[in-house]
């Protein structure tokens, strides 16, 4: 069933509107009318099935008939923390850790960063990153869309590494550890009688790699280095990987 | 260090030779000059260091100094047989699967798959599949080149399913058996004495998925129906994380 993400506002006690391309979108193009189901979430856990009741010019207005029990989300909360890549490769890497799970998405700047923004065309990437992160996860039937961040700067990505139960940067020069040693080296499920998710960090470097120093100053904040495996993934990949590797060792592939 | 892979005919006992576009690379691209060093695999594991000697025309030839003993592949052979995707995402799956590690992608025709290749155009996107496996094996450092097959029946990948040590399908309707469930069913190390890696077969459906019929068919041949996590992966993204799970639980990726 479709699932659409609408702003917390939109939910009224018994209903939910939906507004502009999502409603374009249930009328026009999956062309469903009075009485049809839709699946409506306010991107924040809140997910409900719905009946749409009334069409009207932009809007739909859909009855609540429950909550949603099913959840979708993760046991662990990530945060990937990209170094802009080349190109519009930010566009399939939103995509694509949106899907696999990311809770949020931290673009940075680096030292070997190449591509540079201005003011304007920041602005206008961020917007296109959210709405394909908006996209993702209406398409992966997610409860969550992740937050896509402002652009850090590393210092920045530094000074956030301390909130995370475990943070980690991927290092090139890393040959020693790799990302499965550094998750089996603590708990990741939350305690009992904590509500909260352990919070994991992974940061990764753009086409050229960190510099020494930036990994001695991320390990020098608590990061530890890892690396993903034998062979050289492109930057664009290595999140993917990262987070295939968190879920599978917190249990979402099935398992012990 | 760039590496290249050149035909197995091309190595002779002390030297290798580098031809065509390779060549041009290495002159034009990388402006390499007289005993400059390279990496060059026959694209079957044997991988050399060797010293730039002489440069004519389209033909570099290179003194080989030694033989690699650092090998970048998994030790686990694994198959990811993908059903055709619309539009031009198989060029993505061979990319990303032979970056992180697969050995053979075998295309194939399923119940819902939608495109269709005349002989022609099927020859075209086979080799263009293939230049993109060379290159992306290059690019990730790999020992071996995977081989992109033929396009296969859904009765040619029922059968070689009995081929594999584990033959795995991801069928959307599982929601009891995770891929780690699967691996961690058989051992997937070599057994003592034996030279042959374990081979893992992950079969991947189009868009629309498989049929009911086409995964019990699967179930018969000894596949085992998996799942990927709670959330609805796109096609172009399933192999990336069976790849990522399997390499995570045979050691890639540090651990026990």
């Amino acid at each position: 069933m479709q699932r659409y993400f609408v702003p917390a506002e939109q939910f009224a006690a018994n209903t939910v509107t939906i507004k502009d391309d999502d409603a374009h979108h249930i009328v026009k193009v999956m062309r469903q009318k009075i009485d049809d189901e839709i699946i409506v979430s306010n991107g924040n856990g809140h997910t409900v099935l719905a009946k749409i009741s009334h069409i009207e010019g932009k809007e739909v207005t859909a009855t609540i008939q429950y909550e949603l029990e099913d959840k979708t989300e993760a046991n662990v909360e990530v945060w990937v923390a990209q170094s802009l890549p080349k190109g519009d490769k930010c566009e399939t890497i939103v995509q694509k850790c949106t899907e696999l799970g990311a809770d949020k998405i931290i673009p940075f700047q680096s030292v070997r960063t190449i591509v540079q923004y201005d003011q304007k065309k920041m602005h206008k990437r961020l917007e296109r990153w959210r709405k394909i992160a908006k996209e993702a996860a209406e398409q992966a039937h997610r409860d969550v869309i992740p937050e896509v961040t402002e652009i850090y700067s590393w210092k920045q990505i530094l000074s956030i590494a301390s909130e995370a139960d475990l943070a980690m940067i991927c290092y090139e020069k890393e040959d020693a550890v790799g990302i499965k040693d550094a998750l089996q080296r603590i708990s990741l499920s939350a305690a009992v009688g904590e509500s909260e998710k352990k919070k994991i960090l992974i940061i990764i470097g753009p086409e050229g790699g960190f510099t020494e120093e930036e990994a001695s100053q991320a390990e020098m904040e608590g990061c530890t280095s890892i690396h993903l495996g034998k062979r050289i993934l492109r930057t664009e990949t290595a999140g993917m990987v990262a987070l295939s590797c968190i879920y599978y060792e917190t249990g979402e592939m099935g398992g012990k």
